[in-house]
């Protein structure tokens, strides 16, 4: 009988490579971030807190991360959903107000499976997203999930 | 002197029962649910994940559960009310974040009385609440109250 | 570059298994038992309450589980530590108290590692092992580590 | 007339070399740490988890660290004073749980004054302890307090 199921994800050397390749991110555009990567399953792997960086931006850095692999979506596509009079409006008070429905979480992909997923925050969410996206780019080049 | 009171409530059949024809329902559309049942004062009975369905998705489905029989009401007919200027802006952030106030949560009625509630998560709100009336329907069919 | 890790874990055919295993012996006990499996890092894939179980242990059951995947051990393991003047006197309050810290919840191993567990509460502790003890018989026959 | 007071705390490259130390006594010993370092104020500067390390044991060296700096003293010194018939019976109940009272937190200490903690956790006490305090040699060795 089949009783367990294979599946992938990150460890730790991975998670270092992708917050230094973010926080090289951050660094060129001047910005201080709170740097998370968590497991397939959402736990947290790595995290790093730039100095000076927001205190609450801990917590939100970690949650993106969270939120990305537990919806497997990035986060910045939460927010038209849970807009007033959006399909999803009141997700971000479920489980227990962990989900961020703003830019900054990006899920790794690995033949179409979330392995794992980075989250950043610290700055405009325009810089937030950019800045987790050269983590994830670290991943997978260019976004490709290979 | 009458002392006490009769209740209705459903049972661990009757949870499996409906767990079961929501997940054939999610099958169907092809996603990937989480399915919560809970009794007429919203304990748990039976859960069930689907292989790969969202993780945050498992909370939301129990308190899409929770939030019909707690308000003894479909979780899709509180998302007008708690809108922006509508008379229960707030309700989510209320009971510690577990009311639920999109599609997805059905209580299950016999003879004008709440008697459970099923809740599931994991798909569009439309999925969502496809695959929890096709449980409700395996307790009441076509939603009639009998 | 090594970016990701094999890992195995249960789905929810093999919960499903192991539920109605313990079920079985929780009925030849007679019993009336919560039963909750998770994955191998700790999120609900299946729970059954048997009609008539305590609702304290709803939440005691799911716990046992997690506690038993993130301590990697039989929580009846944890009861001599976690006593007064034991070197994890405490332990129970950390983690949001989710740590349960006797026994009836006991991880499922292959190959030497946890692969998800089972947990359940509902009646004395021996009873909650025993029945515990069968549904994790149903996934590794004898306590062997296959 | 003086209006702010200057303090002391450290930064992420600190935090960085403390972890690196610890992870490496912590690969010595053939464990599987969690690794957490604070600020001053508790607030988290950088985590690691080792591959396979017990996933209760990320809160616990985080609120190992929050443990030593918010109470100023090593965690295990807490140990005694938390028994039943201790002074401070329950302590590990307050600040929502969070205080730790068995080893594995050690404030990092500079002219008498708290600067920052590591919080270790994922083996005995005695290794979490060993481990922790490889991180804090790093910063202050010998336990010295320059």
């Amino acid at each position: 009988m089949k009783q367990v199921n294979t599946v992938e994800t990150i460890g730790l050397d991975t998670a270092r490579t992708l917050i230094d390749a973010a926080r090289r991110e951050a660094e060129t555009r001047e910005t201080r971030m709170n740097i998370a990567v968590v497991s397939h399953e959402g736990h947290l792997i790595a995290f790093e807190k730039m100095d000076g960086a927001w205190l609450a931006s801990i917590d939100i850095a970690i949650d993106k991360a969270f939120t990305a692999v537990s919806l497997q979506t990035e986060t910045a596509g939460l927010a038209e959903a849970t807009q007033p009079g959006g399909s999803l409006y009141g997700l971000n008070t479920t489980n227990d107000g962990r989900l961020v429905v703003f830019g900054g979480g990006i899920p790794l992909m690995r033949d179409g499976t979330v392995v794992g997923a980075i989250g950043v925050s610290g700055s405009s969410v325009e810089n937030d997203v950019a800045v987790a996206q050269a983590g994830a780019d670290a991943f997978s080049p260019g976004g490709r999930d290979r």
